[in-house]
């Protein structure tokens, strides 16, 4: 091979200060996921097909990586491969000259070479764990889990083909105290990040289908909300063109008016809600739903973080029942919601377990690093490798070395050896190059003194200590 | 979907106590990677086919799991698929009636809709990384990798699809201090685990040539070290029989005979080795070598662990060129190895970097696993979760507790409130079922006395203390 190797699109390598900075960002989600009581579980990468196709849409089955069968298709003994006649004569240029057809026949045969598939999210995994675990299981089941996931997307700026999702959900109970608390998880975690000022946006499927209803144009819920979804980006006159096209009289566009300048404080908006969908028994359960979650959370209040009511939010609407989630990073950084989540009815119903209501949220781990990275917030700790490179010259020092950094290394100290006895100089600059505060140098002198030198490379500070001297300077930031 | 769903044959759902007991293991192995200078980097979980295929012989290629092109190979427009004629008159029913141009007819095929393939192991890919990046790599490079990989395999016990390694690997210098090292690495590991008494058994593939360049079986070497592997396992006799059978002589064997009884310590080994290899120059490199790694590891020490030499040990001959590692479990468990590794000259010639040594080793996490369950050796606060329950009473008796259950939080301390105000009977069944310590009751008197009680739920005290001793009562043991 004389091409340099390369990686497939849409996929990362991480480096050791790229990994390094991935996981403070983990593990401080998993510190507070702990905090808040969730427990980690884990499912395999893939799948069987049948769990996780016709559960994202026609459009997430496209995007579902699938596995072809026992590494090697073709030399599976025990599959019968018959291949259908019709693709043979397709002479399949180009997905579009398929007909509906031709893809069934062709699925066909997908479905006989293939019958596993890589994870999607984490969401449906989950349902399923829940489902075929049910009675080892203790609900209400506050579950946390941090795995990557595959699509075959469009690779994009900070659209990837392989990613992390941070999930906790709770299933089992309908208490709206959860929503409370993931709103409380939200704000704990960005404060201990030090991502101060993030808004954590809330809003109610339940409110959504209110105003659908009071306008009368309940049959169009989600031509509507994906238009008033859009309100940020295309603006008031964008939705209402939107709206229109969608087939949206435009008496009932009026009564919506109040939505398009809806501001003011949290009480303010749901009074104002309040009045809008008084005539609608499911809007009201909305606001009273709303009413809770914000009056509690405000009341315990939240650390760095700010609460808001977005009647706009619609996420997942085919997905979400009640409470919709969405975070928002500070306003100084560019860029999209940083989690998001929501309470779904019927987790488990589509694995035949019905009546488990959840609530999760979920982390966006590639863009809260994105954001950590612009706003300088990574503690400078965390790049941190060896405290110190023990320089090598020669057989007889080096084995005096390696004694002392056997030691160091028993009471946790991060010590490393130069492995060769090159030039010093080469040594010197290994350790420059990787970041490494302190030389210790162990010569023929140092030795016989039964002691050595360390010398602070960004300094340049040198002296010459004992063994007890040496640890407790190399142990002060450890 | 009626049937209980289910997970592909050889992968596994991993509960919370086994993900925290699993996480316990990894971290300890994380810990000490780092104590030694060794810096994660992580690869995607799939590689472009052509890095993977042919590194791992023909048995290897076929438990590559390969992945369909974008998702649904019939949809991508760009792929224009032409089935060869020749699939259409296979009338494949087992793979044993395929011919190998059948094959290799067939492999087109598999070229046109899979182009991506699961990570086998994590070292192919990391000398793909190495060759890709070398130019941000400072050399020598210390890398861990702890990452899932997959395998084709037909799942036995303790033979899995997806399992995680843990590797560690040097890649750049030929300085036997590394194997020193690993080999003080692998003691570091088991004794922080508490796992005491493994023997850490190393050779050196020069001592296997060595031997079989002096009996004159150099052209034999692969089928005389496989049969000289077996040595435990099938007996002096039956090791020579299979000898005899691959066409090495009788006057051949009897010269090995000093190895089927290589007993003394590891001084009196090498010393007979030396005796034994004195005519072959490769041979004393091996003997050369294996003085300095025993010698300094001996003289440094090691915490726990016991260094043995075992001519015998030949695991991945093809591979290795230097040392090679295995580390067998205390003598008290049944189990295989739980670690190997070795020294490889030519780690990146395959993807085009020449003269880059490396050497490495590395941890079996189910298998130590399994040990560490069986010797109870896993720390009971490892799958610790909440350290209390704070029950609920009601509306306003819920507000309190949150208060509380917030600040306590923000002080790091893992506590959970029942979500739901349903009997008490049923939310201290809760504490119990998932073994949390200590109930906190929230009831008028409590609140109207700012008080909360506490009760631990192992011996049934109970008393009503304020927020402050609350707070340093779970605090406690946090």
């Amino acid at each position: 091979m004389a091409q340099k190797p390369s990686i497939p699109k849409g996929t990362r390598d991480f480096s050791p200060v790229e990994v390094a900075k991935r996981n403070y960002i983990f593990s401080t989600i998993k510190t507070n996921f702990e905090k808040f009581g969730f427990q980690p579980i884990e499912t395999p990468s893939f799948e069987n097909s049948e769990t996780l196709m016709g559960k994202y849409g026609e459009e997430g089955d496209r995007l579902i990586f699938k596995i072809l069968n026992s590494g090697n298709f073709f030399y599976n003994k025990k599959s019968k491969i018959e291949i259908p006649e019709s693709i043979e004569e397709l002479q399949i240029n180009s997905a579009e000259t398929i007909s509906i057809e031709q893809r069934i026949e062709l699925n066909k045969f997908t479905g006989k070479i293939s019958e596993k598939a890589l994870r999607y999210d984490l969401t449906v995994p989950f349902a399923r764990y829940v489902v075929q675990h049910q009675n080892e299981i203790e609900f209400p089941f506050k579950r946390y889990q941090i795995q990557p996931v595959w699509r075959a997307d469009n690779p994009q700026k900070g659209r990837f083909r392989e990613f992390f999702q941070c999930d906790a959900d709770v299933v089992g109970s309908n208490s709206l105290w959860q929503e409370v608390e993931l709103a409380q998880l939200y704000d704990s975690v960005f404060s201990q990040l030090g991502l101060n000022g993030v808004t954590i946006k809330i809003n109610n499927r339940k409110i959504l289908s209110g105003i659908a209803e009071v306008i009368g144009a309940s049959d169009k819920l989600i031509d509507f909300t994906v238009a008033l979804d859009k309100l940020d980006k295309i603006g008031e006159e964008g939705v209402k063109k939107e709206m229109l096209e969608k087939g949206i009289s435009e008496s009932a566009i009026e009564k919506v008016q109040p939505l398009f300048s809806f501001t003011g404080t949290i009480s303010e908006k749901i009074t104002k809600l309040g009045d809008l969908l008084a005539s609608s028994e499911e809007g009201m359960k909305g606001v009273e739903e709303l009413l809770f979650i914000c009056d509690n959370v405000n009341e315990i209040g939240l650390q760095t973080a700010t609460l808001d009511l977005d009647v706009t939010l619609a996420r997942g609407l085919n997905y979400y029942t009640g409470a919709i989630f969405e975070v928002s990073a500070p306003k100084e950084v560019k860029m999209g919601s940083i989690g998001g989540g929501g309470r779904y009815d019927d987790l488990t119903g589509i694995f035949g377990l019905k009546n488990m209501s959840g609530v999760g949220i979920s982390f966006g781990l590639d863009r809260i690093a994105l954001v950590i990275e612009e706003l300088g917030l990574f503690p400078e700790t965390v790049t941190e490798t060896s405290k110190a490179l023990f320089l090598n010259f020669g057989l007889e020092e080096a084995k005096y070395a390696m004694k002392a950094v056997a030691k160091l290394r028993q009471v946790g100290i991060k010590v490393e050896m130069y492995p060769d006895a090159t030039k010093i100089g080469k040594q010197f600059q290994h350790a420059d190059k990787r970041g490494i505060p302190f030389a210790v140098i162990v010569g023929e002198e140092e030795m016989r003194n039964n002691q050595f030198g360390i010398k602070n490379l960004a300094s340049g500070e040198q002296e010459k200590v004992d063994f007890e001297v040496l640890l407790n300077k190399l142990q002060e930031n450890k």
